[in-house]
């Protein structure tokens, strides 16, 4: 198992393109060199671009993870109000984060096969009119399930309250639109649909989100976790509050390059013929989405259900030792194995070589599935809505 | 400016090998991969042999300032003793955090152009028989010195004090000897000596650090600073607390591997080499080296003293403009510029673009330097200690 | 069509595996750097002990149509009595060759669905005692067939006879074993099997062979398609004719690394499971194979058939620009298009996805392929032959 | 020795960018995938432009000898008279070349420290008016000189010659105009000034020289050395003759793109500054330049006469294995070493680090040199002209 999985499907980290490859095995150099400054600098502007705002864009230099504890411990006051979208594990995993800072939350839950409606945030606002912070995961990996953050943002900002929204495994593709939702916070990264690296996490934030943590006396500062020292030095002035993952912001940038050119409706639309296209193959194989609403199915992760008996490691270790095909586990929303249709991947035949793998793998185990059907429903959907 | 500089011979981030540069290039695939994890269980290992330990190796996924942060918001408790070593810039950093973080401080102060000796630190510690952890930093890069750790360690041991040492600067380019010299708690890089990527902290923790981590409440858990995710998840578990930085950790690997392979002599020696010539050539300049004593000096940076009139921001400036070539602005310590030796750049002629760089920016801004006579200096070292 | 297909599965030029990547990416330097000399002769090293054999290893700086000509046109004086096995494409190719240098050709041929026995080979040797030269293509790769290579070198080598083979397409795929088959000269190449770049022709040349070589007094010198100057130049002493290749020998260099390191036996084993899979998959869809004999069909190229009505451009061409999948038209042996299993493409579902491509593709243009079935069989195969 | 050498200052191949590098490691695939295809087609653009030339651009895939073997066997009838300017050994090994293929020789010679003037050219061209081709080499790398070729491509197509110009050691560093110099063959490559792969020719072919050709009825086909199958497959139809070197074409294509980016202007200035301030080092040192007339030295390499008792092999030895920079030995032209200023090495205080390494290297063997003096003289001259 020294090798890695000739293809790669899983929910992210994704694949990364030749582009970006290249982009981060460039010499390295001083961060203080004017070149790598400007090249930073560019990395900001194009960040926005991708997320269609003119907000700052503070680039944090750790995963995807350090930008959500950040923008979460920037924000938050013990004892204030805030609305917390659960509609998965990692809504979850966010009301953990604001219960430890000492949050009041109300949380918005729905079970893990369902994702809340704008009517039922809408009424929560409405219900809680102190509220200051809503915190909404788009799209829930864990459950192959997207949220409807357009009418979100918008209701938040009818109502004075400072969105937060976990655009991680979303941004690249999915639609985004930062100002135009009037999105406050939105958190994402370059590792899953902008196949880039790992290690950067890029957060778009509005001056509303600024003016809440001005508010916050213990936002830190001078730390590793603090979004201020990047407004403060970088943004408003000229310096690096410390040394910035090189071969990351190279390889991000890159990234954004490729995601700029193709251009985001051509992005978009092979990110929505891979889903569809994965969906249909799982129901010709007589097999369940993770989902009860097709509505609800985010293009870029497919959770499929798995027969009793079987669990998902065991699924993912088989296709992988078998077949050099790389699956995701589940991520504690149940019994499923999950697909990815990132960057690379939603491209091809991608979910071709992950459904024959994941079916093959299944009929191994003693699981009854109709491989041909299933492939065939894909290659199908692929010849109406080529994804090249 | 967009084109980077030539030659860099700054003080880190440092250029990196063609080894690390194709390991950062590497496909990137899916931090659960088997065959990634096997790596990143290998980096440990790599990382341990490197800092001569048997200690728990905590690799932190972020740069060497997530790797400080974190030690120190997992051993400090508000109302703790510490001793601080503050010789430099970075340690009287160190004390800001610690202040920060509630200790009680014993700071250990030398000005900038000399470090305590070890009768120093040994007075320090039996004036002081409560004290529970000292901080000091191994090479104070904005000075260019380098302090006794050898001799603190094993001071620390005998007085029952967890020693925590800043060897960011240092591992790769100097003599780190973890369990030989009792150090509890080291924390590097692979960004400088290493000249390997920046992203990533690299964490040597013994038993007896763990000990006085686990006497505080508030070490961090679930946070992107925590120390114990990495022990209790990767270390005595299998699975990451979070998704690691995946070119940083190939790129790591790569440069643990090099180091390995060419074998801690070697490069000590081509390091040394590299400093002498430095030295030797700044003195035949007929300009002044920043600290006091030659024994003090770090053989990785050599920082100049900038003759009246001149800015250490303009000198750089200059010969970055005029010549392709990046030197290091002061850090804080006072009006000078530093060059460093480190990884690919103790090799070879360095010295000898970083010095004639230097000297011809000098005299085109008015100084008198004898160029001719320091770069003569230089190559003679070199010629009688290679570097190669 | 500025992107490249996401997935090629052609008969060669492959794709390169990351480590050869990496290797082309190197910093190039001077040839005559001793470091380079060094890595040049470890590539006659290790290209010999690919080829299993101790014999003199002529590494020639174009692709294999140069080491072809270069062997020809070194061998073959006018009027000397060749056989030539014809049994595809490039073996009438290497008759117009030796009909253009004067040779009188006995050719042997079979048709371009069948390959000569040794038999037939042997009955043409006892037929023309006075043949000083017999040529042949292991692996006709435009109709997917493997000749008799052992058996065909033993037999020349007791004929008196001179063999040279055109192993381009089977060296690290199938198994060449030039001393133990006593064959005279082996023309490969990196870029098919080996996984390596295109740009060398790899040359093993035995003593037998040498001595043919100096009855001719018109072999080349002083020019690029001399075989003596690299013999008397390089081999014999130490000194390049002219400049080689540098980042083709880079890759070159990783791609050998890697076949030995993985071991003959991995390797053929996955590229015969590769073959056998598509093979069986092929014929489940409905579709036919190209040989008429299943062991005429070589592992590393599928050839397939097209229905009536379809061109191999048009099959191609829908594949490519529908699909992003890289097919390989004909060259010239009939109404077919071929699929390779070389080098990374002969591990994982490679066969899947070109089967899927491809029958999807036939399906488009109006064909009848059971599609479904076709593809459960070759998961079938690989279920019972893993390929990782 | 295993390690290449640190810098890397010779004569060619040079090193190369990152962007190089880059373009080296993509992902290879098939060459007959329309992206490839387009991606040669544009290749073939590009160096028309670089050449300013709107005539046939012929890429031979085999390094510069190969084109210029290709040319001469394309061009040369047994019999026919030929001009040809030898005052180097590269010029001298043309007329090897012309006599080997039977052609009847007017050879202009000065010696090897001079280059002939414009008047010489025209009064051997109006010596000789049944001449039909005239060979001459732009820069005479072995003598660090440069050739007339403005004068001579003119007065040659004044005179009905077809001239044949070897560029491969100028193109991208000094100027080469083809269409306004009426130059009809121009033989260049992508490994020297371009800072490209070794592994290629790029052949300008203007309708004269193809008529040429056209009246030489043994112009190889169907060969290596072809360059009619370029010409009628390629260039006239969009097949390719054989399989082309895919890392070199996409490493050549990306050195184009960067000459053609930064401008010839700026590039050809570097060069210029780069060379003047060797010349001024090498004088300033008391050594001497290998040439007679400052106006003929190339400022794309520097010839230096070795003091008597040393040795060219001994000195580039020395200064490779104790400095670990690798200069260029003589190459048949007398006792003298060379550097090179050509691509990435005619930037920055790549002439410092030549000179500096030569300088010790003669003082250790034994030599009197001012090194100091030298150095302040290159680094005074590049103060005036920087070529960062």
């Amino acid at each position: 198992m020294d090798r890695p999985a000739a293809f790669t499907v899983s929910t992210g980290p994704a694949i990364v393109s030749d582009r970006v490859r290249a982009a981060q095995g460039m010499q390295s150099g001083y961060h203080e060199d004017p070149a790598f400054k400007a090249r930073f600098r560019r990395l900001g502007d194009l960040v926005g671009q991708v997320l269609r705002t003119s907000n700052d864009i503070v680039l944090m230099q750790g995963e995807a993870v350090l930008g959500l504890e950040a923008a979460l411990v920037a924000a938050v006051r013990p004892g204030m109000k805030v609305i917390n979208v659960a509609s998965g594990p990692y809504g979850k995993g966010m009301g953990w984060w604001l219960d430890a800072m000492g949050a009041d939350i109300i949380e918005v839950e729905t079970g893990f096969r369902d994702v809340p409606t704008a009517e039922m945030i809408g009424a929560a606002l409405a219900a809680n009119p102190d509220v200051e912070l809503l915190c909404v995961v788009h799209v829930e990996t864990p459950c192959g399930t997207v949220a409807p953050i357009a009418e979100i943002g918008r209701l938040c900002r009818a109502a004075g309250v400072v969105s937060l929204v976990d655009a991680v495994a979303s941004v690249g593709g999915l639609d985004v639109r930062t100002d135009e939702w009037q999105l406050d916070i939105v958190v994402t990264a370059p590792e899953t649909c902008l196949g880039g690296p790992t290690g950067l996490s890029l957060i778009a934030v509005s001056p509303e989100a600024w003016a809440l943590v001005g508010r916050n006396p213990r936002a830190p500062r001078a730390s590793f976790l603090s979004m201020l020292d990047w407004k403060e030095k970088w943004i408003d002035g000229d310096a690096f509050p410390y040394t910035p993952s090189i071969a990351d912001v190279h390889g991000a940038l890159a990234a954004c390059e490729a995601f700029l050119e193709e251009g985001a409706d051509a992005v978009l639309a092979r990110h929505a013929a891979s889903g569809a296209a994965a969906r249909a193959g799982v129901r010709a194989m007589g097999l369940t989405l993770w989902a009860h609403q097709e509505s609800d199915m985010a293009d870029t992760v497919t959770a499929v259900e798995l027969p009793a008996g079987l669990t998902d490691a065991g699924v993912v270790a088989r296709v992988r030792e078998r077949y050099g095909v790389q699956l995701s586990a589940s991520e504690g929303a149940g019994n499923q194995v999950r697909i990815g249709h990132i960057g690379e991947t939603a491209r091809s035949l991608h979910p071709v070589v992950a459904l024959a793998a994941l079916g093959q793998g299944l009929r191994d185990l003693g699981a009854t599935v109709d491989i041909g059907t299933g492939l065939e429903a894909t290659l199908a959907a692929l010849s109406e809505r080529p994804n090249v």
